[in-house]
């Protein structure tokens, strides 16, 4: 096994790798900006390197320090957690170049999936759904038509040049075509001047659910379930859980192979996420591979009781996979909520400052990554989480239960946080019977306005 | 479900419930000394009402002043925790008098359960081993001979009015038995004036292992596995785990239908544990029942994921048992450290004092149960345990190696701890390999003296 790693990340995940590595009597080494000199990773890992200024591209997105500090302390592999370099395929070929194991898939394979109309081409070779669309320009209502009837309705057509909902139709039956069609052209002549239109898939009510994969360097691929990270707002996940309330045995089934067979297509190695979209009639499409772990690997790891990051380090040594599919069974659930430094009645800004007090939650079901202390000093540069909150419990009613009891233990004083508006979530009558979707966090905040 | 609940007790244990409690949408009353108003406990409850001075007496073991603030806050229920009054029969019934529920088994069962000897009969009744021993004073050598040949060598013979170690020989074999006796005899006779003698069992390295049980009202008794405490100092328990590394399934089945019959015999209540010696063969006697939760309860619910402290509540409330033995498996590996506020140099003296910094381990695998928070001062006027550290692995080597990170990570300034004690006992090779007994924590301290 390794004997040292560099761990290119900062804030909970880099404490995360931590974590994993001491548990296995691997030595770390921090990387760190001069903004994060007191930072938890730095004073947790056994070492710890300062790779540059404040800003991410001089310090956490500098190959060249990062390399060399890999070099100079003589870690044999390189943890990119998630963000920063966690998907540069030039970082990883680097690390290869310079005998460093990237703890993560190829460079070719980050590419591979990292081009999305690439990715999207791979999958529909390999027989995974992709949401329907039109190969280009659409260029009449027949046409349209003939579309509509292919993919099924509801479907969506759309100006080429379009924006801000301008030159959009939503068409729910092959009645509404010819109108929707030409009205819709017509705004874009008059809004861009480019009546040019495609059709895409409308999906109704869409849930984002995503599929834990781990493969080995020997083909060997495992997915480990599905996490629901419907509840977003802006694109950025808030809430996510596992299992997903809208899942059954045999739409886990499906969904699950149809995951292993992606990751298969690009000849996957080590942990990755593929991400479909679920509309209401639990018809799927696969939206992309995220090539590296995820933020809210830890509720998979609830409910499989597998340490993903663990199984990243040993698969990166070049160990083959103990995992079978038979093995893996989901037991409980698992929430997690992202804590982060914000200002929810400011729209949501990120208020970086030092915290005062700190009482953190705990107690039976209760699991928290984070990495802040009394007194820490939360940087501006980088983002707002400042940790993630998961609670386990026998079942989802319990599990919240749980979750609530631990939001409401939380004492995080000297700066705004999310906190009060998770435990709104959690109490709202949708989310307690699993009935939401990817839009449902904004609409709330709409409705609450 | 009751609505409202008293939890008679302060610390940890009192957090425990209060969270259980919250969990479940029932209100809690806390209750506490004068000593104890700035407790994490009193902050945490819904409600909190001073019931006496700073000694146990005036406050936590005063039945009046309890059951008044309960019929004075309108509570349904008394949660008694652990240690305090939990098993005092006189303030059960009292309780029951009131229209109180007791949480817990009725004051007869505790009176059963609580005088040794009567329990020692109500088990050899029931046929439960309990540790041979002559029934009064054996006369001569051809009767301990006799009592020898039937209990199994090796035995002790004891001088009745002994102590100090005089007038005590470990007889090995029948052959030891002629000169051990008289020997002992003699000298009894010389240092007390009194030669009567008594034989008993001797239990070659014992371990204690206890069963958790749970019974309802309704006769339906489980048991939930085992916890290995044999690691013990004074008699007071340091670090326990569960499974037992000396554990087997044919072992445990055995050990566990014991357990079931020892609480069926007093037709048992609510949560208990059965405690049992087990020697170097893998025979096991029955030591006591203690009729209330344990300290070390946490790792119990960590391998079944059961939440004892529910369950208790559920019973009490007359809830059914919806838990049959074939459902309930032991799943991983749990350990748990006790931390306590004592100067382990000397002499593991009792060290109440102000916390003035704290970090908190989390992450994967670990749970804090502890009434704690920075800035706390420990009172000196109760028990030194300021809380509960508890791992939980896929084996029983992950679930050291994560209490080894975890031990390292926790940081309490401002008085001592036992941390680094129990991360040198973790770090043992002894230990490491599951080869202790109840007599090892202070082999060790004698042997690093």
């Amino acid at each position: 096994m390794f004997t040292k790693i560099l761990i290119a990340n900062r804030g909970e995940i880099a404490v995360r790798i931590i974590r994993a590595c001491r548990e296995m009597g691997i030595e770390t080494v921090a990387v760190y900006s001069e903004a994060d000199k007191d930072a938890l990773h730095v004073q947790m890992a056994d070492e710890a390197v300062c790779i540059g200024g404040k800003s991410p591209k001089d310090s956490y997105l500098n190959m060249y320090n990062i390399i060399s500090a890999t070099v100079l302390t003589g870690a044999q592999a390189i943890h990119p957690g998630f963000g920063f370099l966690s998907e540069n395929s030039k970082f990883a070929n680097m690390c290869k170049e310079c005998n460093i194991v990237f703890i993560g898939p190829d460079g070719s394979i980050i590419d591979k999936m990292g081009n999305k109309s690439n990715a999207r081409q791979i999958m529909t070779d390999a027989e995974v759904p992709v949401i329907p669309g039109s190969a280009g320009v659409v260029e009449d209502e027949e046409k349209a038509l003939e579309l509509g009837e292919k993919m099924g309705y509801p479907v969506m057509v759309k100006a080429s040049a379009g924006g801000g909902g301008r030159g959009i139709r939503i068409v729910n039956s092959k009645d509404e075509m010819k109108s929707a069609f030409n009205m819709a052209k017509a705004e874009a002549e008059t809004a861009f001047g480019d009546g040019s239109m495609y059709v895409e898939k409308f999906i109704k009510k869409p849930r984002h659910i995503e599929f834990q994969i781990l493969g080995d360097n020997y083909g060997n691929i495992v997915h480990l379930g599905e996490r629901d990270c419907s509840l977003q707002r802006r694109n950025q996940k808030v809430l996510e859980e596992s299992p997903s309330p809208k899942m059954n045995e045999k739409l886990r089934e499906k969904m699950g192979e149809a995951a292993i067979k992606a990751a298969k297509a690009v000849g996957y190695k080590n942990a990755g996420t593929i991400e479909f979209l679920l509309d209401s009639d639990n018809k799927f499409y696969f939206m992309e591979m995220n090539t590296r772990i995820q933020v809210e690997h830890p509720i998979t790891e609830m409910v499989t009781g597998i340490d993903l990051i663990k199984y990243q380090i040993k698969i990166a040594y070049g160990e083959k996979l103990d995992l079978k599919q038979e093995d893996i069974n989901l037991k409980g659930h698992a929430i997690e909520c992202r804590i982060n430094a914000e200002d929810v009645k400011n729209g949501f800004r990120p208020c970086p400052g030092t915290i005062n007090d700190l009482y953190v939650p705990g107690g039976l079901g209760v699991r928290l990554d984070s990495s802040v202390y009394t007194g820490y000093a939360i940087p501006p540069y980088y983002d707002s989480m400042i940790g993630k909150l998961i609670c386990y419990g026998n079942d989802r009613k319990e599990a919240i239960q749980i979750m609530k009891r631990a939001l409401g233990e939380f004492i995080i004083e000297g700066l705004p946080t999310n906190i009060d508006f998770q435990f709104e979530l959690l109490n709202d009558a949708n989310f307690a019977s699993g009935n939401y979707d990817t839009k449902y966090i904004e609409k709330l905040l709409t409705d609450n306005k």
